[in-house]
């Protein structure tokens, strides 16, 4: 079988597992319904014609096991299975298949890995049926809280009842946390969501880290004025002062490597016409894989802010409503993905930065991490037209296959 | 009675016409209701106490008319009766007061006029009501639509039926034309609705002109992006360009005597914490007393609407969506004006351009036109807290009458 002939067959299980979707445009797969339900039996024959020994733990996670060694420590590989609503065909679900198809090739070589390997199958990391995702790591981990088994569906059930009524036991989530002692680490594959492996003409990258993220509520108050009769020296237009502040945060990150500043919501008051505007709400998030760069420019931002303010004679509320501490990947583990990539094509891939959030950042409490990013046509993510190019699939899977190969002749970070 | 007791008594008459209000917050009070209704009867005894003949025409105009002269041509005076919603107790009515009580002092110092003199109370000038305004001054300039009375009021009541309900005769509109030859000018007296007398101390201001205005609407459409995935070099921000061009059209506004530039409506799509907003569409108004400086200000902004989206990869829809002429003030007007201020005060008042519309922009298209500004206080108008000094209501019943003295001595514009 042709290396090629290997993203053939990534697509071909890929379509399959797309139809287990709620009907509309795209995908549609929400954790503890029929959908999940109708996926596991997929991803279970997948896995079993891989060699794996198959079994779904009490945080639905589908777990395939590779063990010819007889109590060597784990090596942990996967994504998740669900589906934002009415999107694409790889997000998560890729990140299963690709490494099971690479257990397949590695069974089919005649390798036998010196450790044992699992693919998970995580229910729920999208988060888009429950106000909680990442159940499945974080039970791994020992992270989870038991208190958002309270939490309801838009039905008004809760994650207790939707577990229970999909056969599992929610009580026995906190015995699922494993032994730090006996996992060796955690490798996702997951498409970049982004343009840049694209821009640069590559099929695979190698993530760093995933960034922290901050998010600030701005609220900039000036005086709302007849756009006739305020002359221009005697206005204080909030709309304008957030201008000031967009163009800030822009430069600020344009300026700074690896930070990401974005202003996504903006509210006017009272957003009319012949009005200037008098209040301005909106939202700043930064973003950056190095926690003290991102502490540094959302205290910047904030002073600049001020600084704005205090310019326009506005007045000016600034709350950080949220802040996440960014999750770096193993410098064992970018160096061994490296290597995999720089084996096939003899040219080290791209390192970059994971801006969003994925199952890595959870299970981060358990193990070391590493991620490999496919390419990802026009950018395009959470959304029917979502597509990763059969030999960027083809890419991923040679370096996984490489990956796991070479693993053996390193040190293992955690055995 | 001395100079300040008229100031006074002015605002003796605006509290009682006040209360010819809709209940609530400030005053309420639209065209052919009761509220209008209770209003005439109050300004009929106004108007009947400083000697003046009292009617109404056939657009609802309150007419109060001196003439000692028995057929010489006609100086008009006035404002507007109307109110916006929960508005305040000076805007357009104070126009109707302090003119009448300028007459009054005339009558009590026994002057007589070489001219005949009308106060005006229009109708309707705010447009709250119906989608349409400003037809009493239309009507006497002969360019009143007379399909606009088939237009309706929240309730479905057509303009015509209202006014029949109110005792009107629509069809005898056209006949309100007045012979130009016949009306020497018009002169309105109303608050600066702004803060630069205020702000500079001074009680009178005498206005140059009423701006022209347009209007554009502004689609910048970039590419919606997960805010963690899109590096800022790869963004098309569509809200990244909008700040830009809020901040070309301050900077030309500022920069450029006379232009008012505004930003007063903006959204964002899809207008979420994390995402790069992929589409903005906002208002950009442009008000300016000399309708060259504008319509170079309007295409200096298209231009740089365009080069923003040039820079930044944004598509551009910018389309003008109203266009008004400047309606200057008669220089005659201004100058006389300006003479009765200096010959109280001893000091030339501040020339101002008007940036809201008024009742004189209509009449214009009869007869010379002047306008005079009171004080504001705080430049609030259009909310209940609306205010004009005891002292500048005096102040702008002095410059009426001395202006109407002084006038008997120059030559009448149109006389």
């Amino acid at each position: 079988m042709a290396d090629t002939d290997w993203g053939a067959l990534a697509q071909h299980w890929l379509d399959r597992l797309a139809e287990c979707s709620e009907a509309g445009p795209g995908v549609t797969r929400l954790p503890f319904t029929p959908e999940h339900r109708r996926v596991l039996r997929v991803l279970t024959e997948l896995m079993e014609q891989a060699g794996l020994a198959v079994r779904l733990d009490a945080a639905g996670t589908l777990i395939g096991r590779l063990d010819r060694t007889g109590g060597a420590p784990t090596l942990l590989l996967g994504s998740h299975q669900d589906s934002v609503r009415e999107g694409g065909a790889y997000d998560g679900i890729m990140g299963v298949v690709l490494p099971v198809l690479a257990l397949m090739k590695l069974n089919r070589d005649g390798v036998k890995l010196p450790f044992a390997v699992e693919v998970l199958a995580f229910a729920d990391e999208e988060g888009v049926r429950f106000p909680t995702a990442l159940m499945g790591p974080r039970a791994l981990a020992g992270t989870f809280d038991m208190a958002a088994l309270d939490l309801r569906d838009r039905d008004g059930i809760t994650l207790r009842r939707a577990m229970e009524d999909f056969g599992l036991k929610p009580d026995a989530l906190p015995g699922l946390r494993r032994d730090a002692a006996k996992v060796i680490g955690w490798v996702e594959i997951h498409l970049e969501q982004g343009p840049v492996l694209e821009a640069a003409g590559r099929n695979i990258g190698i993530v760093t880290g995933i960034c922290g993220i901050e998010r600030h509520m701005v609220t900039l108050t000036g005086k709302a004025a007849h756009a006739g009769t305020a002359p221009m020296h005697l206005r204080r237009d909030a709309l304008a002062g957030a201008a000031d502040l967009i163009q800030a945060a822009e430069t600020l990150a344009r300026e700074t490597d690896g930070v990401l500043a974005t202003v996504g919501a903006l509210q006017v008051r009272p957003g009319v016409v012949n009005a200037v505007p008098g209040e301005v709400a909106l939202t700043l998030e930064i973003r950056a894989p190095d926690d003290s760069v991102r502490e540094w420019a959302g205290a910047t931002l904030t002073q600049a802010a001020h600084d704005i303010a205090n310019r326009r004679g506005l007045g000016l509320d600034i709350a950080c409503t949220y802040a996440q501490p960014a999750t770096p990947c193993s410098p064992q583990i970018i160096e061994s993905l490296s290597n995999a990539v720089a084996a096939g094509n003899r040219e080290a891939p791209p390192l970059i930065a994971s801006g969003a959030t994925h199952d890595t950042s959870a299970i981060a409490g358990l193990c070391p991490v590493g991620m490999v990013f496919t390419a990802c046509r026009d950018g395009v993510s959470h959304h029917p037209d979502e597509c990763v190019e059969e030999v960027a699939m083809s890419a991923g899977i040679m370096t996984l296959e490489r990956f796991l190969i070479q693993f053996q002749l390193t040190d293992c970070p955690a055995a």
